[in-house]
């Protein structure tokens, strides 16, 4: 029974994320019917990381087992016309052995935040990043970031909602740069808690914009509660891009 | 009278293009109304090119003449309220004294072509880049795009509807770069002809898919013969990025 490994790319805007739902299209709801479509077969997609609504991907992975074989890039022309028109596209397909599990078996995951800092509104990049038109000083919020890398309890970024174990990760590393207008959050981890990324950049803004010190997020984190940091910063400026296995 | 320099941005894909036209919304048009809305006054705003019609801009220049003084951020702010929902914003707005023309005080202007070159459809580009499935070899296109560097009469690369005095320009630089799947065609000229960029891209596609070789680009260019030369690139992948006074 083969196994196929899938990379993905998606547009988060009008999904409901990447968990199969009743209420609007999802990332692994459309695939598995385009699966089906082109295969006749009922699978289950596996994917590396559960994106929310609106988040978008540019390296999500997943795998999926069906009886038959197929050449891979009849896999990904195959699924790739059975999705349409919804904005998702696997760029790659490769076979696998079954001791490969998209979720499992991944050693690192990465992401970026995109953050257009200029007064004018986005008009390219409105749907693709978050726009802050007030000068944010991206070299505190890197400096400030690095208190976050390593081995810590996360409860101050974690989500209520968030069905992690432990709210114990360790943050590999996080980057902040800017060219031009453009200020990205680079994060990587072998896992994240749910909102974790989001609710670091809501935190790293209030840093950017002069509210808060990298003492204060160091403080945040020590207090391992979710109402001492910043909000949720917006799903659209999120990308999932890569796994590492 | 105050002289007011603005950057602009837009995305291309529902505009007619820089130029005022009654069949749709033009950048020209629609900044010219807004400037009215705000200032109560009639201006005519020169940019320093005319992008066709679904052609994208980062760094368009413009400039405009009005009676009453503003501070310049009030003149971005303004404008880029009046544009809305239209996608065009404005990114800088500087005074500037009477002497400076968006057009004729040009010394140089600079286009990106992007090109995403996979198999697989694109979701988050496809309004922004020209999709190209079968692979391109974008060294083969370099190398062939340096003939065309210099002074030369450039009638094969030249839109019938062109109505620059003369065919001869020069292209003081071209580069065609890939990152991962992406390749751009980067170009710039003190200016250009009607289509250019877009009639050299679609040449060097040619010789990226092995059609043509960079000899074959010389002859192009040595017969002064638009019929010779490749497709007129899609508008879509086009970006007008800087002008340098």
């Amino acid at each position: 029974m083969p196994r196929y490994k899938i990379t993905i790319e998606y547009d988060g805007t009008g999904l409901v994320g990447w968990q199969r739902q009743d209420n609007g299209e999802s990332v692994q709801g459309t695939i598995e019917r385009a699966i089906e479509a082109f295969s006749g077969e009922k699978a289950t997609l596996f994917g590396a990381g559960r994106t929310d609504a609106g988040v978008h991907a540019r390296g999500q992975v997943a795998h999926f087992d069906i009886e038959k074989s197929f050449p891979t890039h009849n896999v990904l022309n195959a699924i790739n016309f059975h999705v349409r028109p919804i904005a998702i596209a696997v760029v790659e397909a490769e076979e696998v052995t079954d001791e490969f599990h998209a979720r499992f078996s991944a050693k690192e995951r990465s992401y970026i935040y995109r953050i257009i800092n200029r007064p004018a509104p986005l008009v390219l990049d409105g749907r693709y990043a978050l726009h802050i038109p007030k000068e944010l000083d991206h070299q505190a919020m890197h400096d400030a970031a690095q208190v976050l890398v390593g081995k810590h309890d996360f409860s101050s970024f974690r989500a209520k909602e968030c069905q992690s174990e432990s709210p114990v990760k360790s943050l590999t590393r996080i980057a902040v740069t800017r060219d031009e207008d453009e200020i990205q959050i680079a994060v990587a981890a072998p896992s994240f808690l749910h909102h974790m990324v989001r609710n670091i950049t809501g935190t790293l803004i209030e840093v950017g914009n002069g509210k808060w010190t990298k003492k204060d997020v160091q403080e945040i984190l020590t207090a391992k509660d979710r109402a001492k940091a910043g909000p949720t910063a917006p799903a659209h400026g999120l990308y999932f891009m890569k796994v590492v296995y």
